[in-house]
């Protein structure tokens, strides 16, 4: 029997281990992930795969994720592993640098960006203990950052003739992109309307809506494994509900 | 006849480009880097390139790295490609994805954290215009981060009983780990100095010795290759140069 695929990561909110349960939701792949536990025995599995076990090095932080003996961290790394396995990472050879790259681009611009909006200043502190400067670069990076990010992805979509970021070819990039915009619709809802009413980005919208679509996609954005955002990466906070000037 | 290694960065700086250089030179390999040109050539390379050519969708970002028909951006992805290729991704299956979860962690945390340091705001504004944002989060780095990642890596240490990452076997993680604290050196020589005195750390400094020390490496620090601090990601201002309190 093969080993299971199990993902290790806490409850509560989507999060970076999102873009894992998409992939494995996607290609309909049985998996079992410590989320659904009450959230202090998600927390324990966290803590202690972290450890390192089983000839693995400690890792850092979650997401981690358990196949046979093998334990690994970092959203990008464990998609990389799982994208060749699942029929996601594209058909041409040398593909899976290409996905992996557009992977890791989307999880720099519009995730962890996003991220450092609510905490530019350090994760250890509360968000109201740097709400100020929280907000200036909130309006920032909705001036520069989100058009430069949004303008990159219509460009690739652009030049690969689409539906996909790879052309034909549906790739797991393809699901971490419709996750960070999910975020972002989340987290500026303001601004990504005013995005949206611009036409300059009509393909990443509709890369948005196709993936929304897809069959597994839909039953599992409908399901109860689908978490509401709340504290984690994506946060809806008014003041920072910012348009560009 | 084998296509060349072509690196595609800009002069001037380190900066991420470092690190495909680090592994190219450690293996002896030969390859090609527009950061050799006069700056603007190189910058027009690297616009180029960026552009998307060969069947390869346009990249968000510096460095890239062209292999015969593909290219590739992102950093942790380049080491990925190459590390396998130049002997440098561990001996056992699988090592592929611990070293590249153990890259990639090191990149987050001592060089992309440190990198915001001097830009919490928007890396679209000037350092001056955030200077009062950059020493805050500057102080609370160097208190609550610095010593968070050096004792990680201290426990990776620990535990595979070095005196690699992997243990006995040397991988481009040791690598990426190496310049990521040469940078932080560079730019936090203060609380680094206060951290090696701690002999809290004694495992991460023999590391960076260690790897300074190997024959490839010692060869290109003394060389025209290796560029200065600048500019770039690891950067000095005498009043971010703060210790715990």
């Amino acid at each position: 029997m093969a080993a299971p695929y199990e993902l290790i990561y806490y409850g509560g909110v989507p999060g970076r281990g999102e873009h894992i349960r998409l992939v494995l939701e996607e290609a309909g792949s049985p998996y079992s992930d410590t989320a659904a536990l009450p959230f202090d025995k998600s927390r324990e599995a966290v803590t202690t795969v972290l450890e390192g076990q089983q000839g693995n090095p400690p890792y850092f932080a979650p997401p981690t994720f358990r196949h046979g003996d093998l334990i690994i961290s970092q959203t990008s790394n464990i998609l990389l592993y799982l994208g060749p396995k699942l029929g996601l990472a594209g058909q041409g050879e040398n593909d899976i640098y290409r996905v992996n790259a557009l992977a890791l681009t989307a999880l720099d611009g519009l995730s962890n960006e996003v991220h450092d909006c609510h905490h530019p200043i350090a994760v250890e502190l509360y968000y109201e203990e740097q709400k100020e400067e929280s907000h200036r670069r909130s309006k920032e990076w909705v001036k520069n950052r989100l058009p430069k990010h949004l303008g990159y992805w219509e460009k690739v979509l652009k030049s690969t003739e689409g539906p996909w970021l790879l052309g034909s070819s549906f790739t797991y990039a393809d699901l971490v992109v419709f996750q960070c915009v999910d975020g972002v619709l989340f987290a500026f809802p303001k601004a990504m309307s005013q995005a949206k009413q611009s036409g300059k980005y009509d393909r990443v919208f509709q890369l948005w809506e196709a993936v929304k679509a897809r069959p597994n996609i839909a039953a599992y954005l409908s399901s109860e494994r689908r978490q509401k955002y709340d504290w984690g990466i994506y946060r809806y906070y008014p003041e920072n509900d910012v348009v560009a000037d």
